[in-house]
C-alpha cells in the first residue's frame, strides 16, 4: 500500500460506496462482479472503478472480474472495518438521539458505547438503552470502554470545548456534526458533517439552471453528489 | 463563468467553508482578508485559496486582498444563496426533527416550509411550529409553497419511493439522508449524506496507524477531513 498521502479523498469516499454496492450485490446472490457492473450501479465508468481500486492493490481475476466476498473483505480491511471501533456521542439533542439507535453502526464495526450531555435535566435519562452521562464521566469511560471515536453533536458554541475534552480524554478521531471548524491542531483526525455545506452543494447545482422555473433535463449535474 | 462540469466538487465544497470563515471574519469587524488569512483559518495554502476562487472570476484587489463583504456577496451568489430556496422534509423521525428547528437554514436562504410523514400517529402533531402532513398532501404543497428542495429523512427501504414522489411532485433537488443510493436518472440533482460513509472516512484515517495503541503525532492526516 502506498503512503496515506497518496490516496485522494474522493477515492477513499468512493470505497465506502463500492462497499455498500458490493454488499447489495452479494445479498442478491452474485459471487462475482465486473468493474462495469460496479461502476454502473454508481454512475461511474469501469475505468474509474479500476483506477480507484488500483490504488490499493490488485483485486481482479482474469475472465472472472472481482470475487464479491473477497473484494468486500479487502475493502473492509482498507477502510479499517476489519476491527471494531468504540465511539461515544457528546450531546443528547436530536442529532445525538438520531445516531444512537443506528443499528447499522454496530453491525458495521462502529459501536456507540456511551452518550454524554451537560444538561442536568437530560443526564440519567435513557436513550436507546444508553443512560446519558455527565461530561465529568468522559475521561473514565473513554479509558474503561476503549472509546477511540468521539461524535460531537452539541451546539456550535460548545463544539470547540467538547473537542478539547475528547482529545484530553484520549479519543483519536472526531466526527463533528457542529457547524464549526474545530481547532485541534494535527493531533487528531477530524471528519466534519455540516448540513448547510450539503445544502449549499445542492443549491450550487440547481442555481446554474438560473432561469429555470421548471426542472430541465440535466446532463451531468443529476449524478453529481458529494459522493462523487 | 465556465461550464458547470469544469468546477471540481472539492472546490465547490471549499466555497462553503470559505463563506463560513468570511462571515466569522466579518463579524469580527475585518473589512478585508488575504488569501493567506483565509487559507490559514482552514488549514489550506494561500495558493489553494487563490486557485479555487480563480475558477469563478477575479476577486482580489492589489494591495488590499479581498474585501470581505464583497467576497461574501459573490460567493453567496455562486452558491445560489442570493435567492431563497423553499424545502420540505419527508420523515418526522430524529433526523427530520433535528433539521426543522435549524435556525441557520432559514437565515441562510433555505426555508423548510413543510414536513411529511406516513405514520398516522405522527401526522397532525407539531414539530417546531410545523404541523406534520400526510404524504398525500405533498403534490399540492410543493405547488402552493414553491418547494424546490426535498430532504429525505425516511428509513432506507422507503427512500427510493420517497424520491420518486418528490420528483413527481416537482422538486428539483434532493438532500438524501437515507443510506441508499437513489435511482432518479439524471432528472434531478441529488446530494447524499450518509453517516456511515463519514465514519468510514474517519476509520480509514485512523486505521493507517494500525499498531497504535495510543495516538501518535500525525503530520498530514489530522487535517484530512471530508471538507478537504
Amino acid at each position: 500500500m502506498q503512503p496515506r498521502e497518496k490516496f485522494p479523498a474522493p477515492t477513499v469516499r468512493r470505497l465506502s460506496l463500492y462497499l455498500r454496492e458490493l454488499r447489495a450485490h452479494q445479498d442478491a446472490g452474485h459471487a462475482t462482479i465486473s468493474s462495469k457492473q460496479l461502476g454502473e450501479a454508481l454512475g461511474l465508468t469501469d475505468a474509474q472503478v479500476r483506477k480507484d481500486l488500483a490504488f490499493f492493490g490488485q483485486f481482479g481475476h482474469p475472465g472472472v472480474g472481482y470475487r464479491t466476498a473477497e473484494l468486500i473483505d479487502r475493502v473492509r480491511k482498507i477502510l479499517g472495518k476489519d476491527r471494531s471501533w468504540n465511539a461515544c456521542v457528546v450531546g443528547a439533542g436530536n442529532i445525538g438521539r438520531a445516531l444512537l439507535p443506528y443499528g447499522r453502526f454496530r453491525r458495521d464495526g462502529f459501536d456507540i458505547v456511551a452518550i454524554f450531555d451537560r444538561d442536568p435535566a437530560v443526564i440519567g435519562t435513557l436513550i436507546a438503552d444508553h443512560r446519558v452521562r455527565p461530561l465529568s464521566d468522559l475521561p473514565a469511560l473513554v479509558r474503561e470502554r476503549s472509546i477511540r471515536i468521539g461524535i460531537i453533536a452539541v451546539p456550535a458554541e460548545a463544539a470547540q470545548e467538547t473537542a478539547l475534552r475528547l482529545l484530553e480524554a484520549g479519543v483519536v478521531g472526531i466526527l463533528n456534526f457542529a457547524p464549526r471548524r474545530l481547532d485541534v491542531g494535527k493531533r487528531i483526525a477530524v471528519v466534519n458533517v455540516d448540513f448547510m455545506v450539503e445544502l449549499e452543494q445542492l443549491a450550487f447545482q440547481l442555481s446554474l439552471d438560473t432561469s429555470a422555473e421548471r426542472p430541465k433535463p440535466r446532463k451531468k449535474s443529476g449524478e453529481r453528489s458529494h459522493d462523487d
